[in-house]
């Protein structure tokens, strides 16, 4: 049994290729915009700047058969499940990107650091939400 | 352009039907297992029992053509992009439940409380990973 995921927008960034993109978001990721596929953008109602979110990719380049990787792809790091690391190498190479709205333009987000190239499929956007404000 | 999402394992828990799960992993969620799927067992290599951990599942229960939802099914609260709720029902219904890892047994992970029903497809594992551990 397999599910068929769809795009519903994409990352625009200034990271252009993947071995140009930081590791992790604090690694001086850029800011950089979500646009969601226009037939989306009722689900984008009430959404407002300053929101936390957590933008869902499909991380295109992965390689869906690593099951085993050395953390940052560096060697002396031991070798480690993929289900214990942020490896783009995955069965069902996900992303998870938590970032902050910065401002709102019809079906283009601006968003914070985000470690994404151009181009990465978008395929869900949640809310943040914690025990306390839900 | 569409991706197709595999399973690579399966939650067992004591919520059997759609109507009794919670709607949030604080209001009364029990603990469940995470059965990964045998041929995926290396990608599981140093998880440790205390772990934090995202499981991604899919919610294949949800409605795909639903965009905007009234929060926790409350008509008192105003009609709101499903981008913005953890509603199930949205484009591509995936779910996200960060859960601590209670005990390892093998291919069966027991994990604290998770707001998903019996036989919900998981599609990922990842690490909870912080800025400051990373």
């Amino acid at each position: 049994m397999t599910w068929s995921l769809e795009p519903v927008g994409v990352i625009r960034s200034t990271i252009a290729r993947l071995e140009d993109a930081p590791l992790f978001y604090t690694e001086g990721a850029p800011d950089a915009f979500v646009e969601v596929l226009p037939q989306y953008a009722p689900a984008l109602h009430r959404m407002r700047a300053g929101d936390e979110i957590i933008v869902v990719t499909w991380l295109h380049r992965g390689r869906r058969d690593v099951l085993q990787v050395h953390p940052r792809g560096d060697d002396a790091n031991p070798l480690t499940g993929v289900f214990s690391t942020r490896s783009p190498d995955r069965p069902n190479p996900i992303g998870l990107h938590r970032v902050r709205v910065l401002a709102i333009d019809g079906l283009r987000l601006h968003v914070d650091a985000i470690e994404a190239i151009d181009g990465t499929p978008v395929v869900d956007i949640k809310p943040v939400v914690s025990s306390a404000d839900h």
